[in-house]
């Protein structure tokens, strides 16, 4: 016996959901329809309408369902003049949640990488230029991952940032607060020695 | 900042899936939108429709969209004369699985439960009764949970099988194939023993 067709239906699309197989999938579908069918009908009208309408914003590749994101439509945010470039929405989040940033984000969505075919078109760096030329930025701050493709990203943007007169600053990486010395990888405490600062 | 209406509208009904919190939800709905946008629309059209149109089935409580689920209405499941009574669609799917029982089920939705105030009508046994009246049943084969509830419940379908002249029988209970006596709960062991057949 298998499941009804609507079921089965059901339980392959939920499988789309990152984290989530069959089995998983069996047991949303059942709690679903036992315990929350209201919930499940408002999860469908909100799958469809972000699907729907969510797209990037015009100036900084966010998502938003607006032309322009909230952040890029805040005067006193262009205001500041300071500029955060980083890979995913996600990290824009983050960003936000240590509340010390005022400044306009700029989202990769991605970040260099020639062996996967991804080049600077695609990560928007066509528009982060326009951006750039057209509004009055003063700084550059370079919040992409410390990884081989990020680190390249980085001094690919520091570089378009140069050939404009604007200052390009990457975060800081070393010890995380909180952190053992002795627990840390090489690569973070060479890191946190080479960015050592006068006391 | 927080999310745009529509991405928090998706992350918080995203929550009402079992085991999904806030950062899990954050990563599914964004991972939906930067990869897989159609399956997230499929699966916003598949739970629509499962949740308008899954309903029990008019015989054995399972779910299915028809009047009688595919168990229900199959002539050979009917000649068996063997009903299994089981607590939840899933118990339905782990016993097809084994390919061993080839009769009708029904499904309670749950156990007797008075603290809960789930009486017998809540659990459809009046249903149940109609169904022992109306077909040719020979033996029910009480499959409900090894809880104090599932027993409750067993012991209560059984007195209403011996008052129609049905033989009603439990599963049994015991060491599981593949199990090792030392790890085992007294309780079980227990059931195990009382349970013992001549070899």
């Amino acid at each position: 016996m298998k499941f009804s067709p609507l079921l089965s239906e059901l339980i392959r699309t939920l499988r789309y959901l990152p984290g989530v197989g069959q089995k998983t999938a069996q047991r949303m579908t059942f709690h679903l329809l036992e315990r929350n069918r209201q919930g499940a009908l408002e999860l469908a009208t909100a799958l469809h309408n972000a699907m729907e309408h969510v797209q990037h914003c015009r100036q900084c590749r966010n998502f938003t369902e607006s032309d322009l994101c909230e952040i890029c439509a805040s005067p006193a945010r262009q205001q500041t003049g300071v500029l955060c470039v980083v890979e995913t929405p996600q990290d824009v989040m983050a960003v936000e949640q240590t509340s010390e940033f005022k400044g306009l984000y700029f989202v990769l969505m991605g970040h260099l990488s020639p062996i996967d075919g991804i080049g600077p078109d695609d990560i928007g760096l066509d528009r982060l230029a326009e951006m750039l030329d057209e509004h009055p930025i003063e700084e550059v701050i370079l919040a992409t991952n410390p990884t081989v493709e990020g680190e390249a990203t980085a001094h690919y943007i520091a570089q378009m940032c140069r050939s404009r007169q604007i200052k390009a600053s990457r975060i800081a990486h070393g010890v995380p607060v909180g952190g053992e010395l002795e627990y840390l990888d090489g690569s973070t405490l060479m890191h946190a020695f080479n960015g050592r600062r006068e006391l």
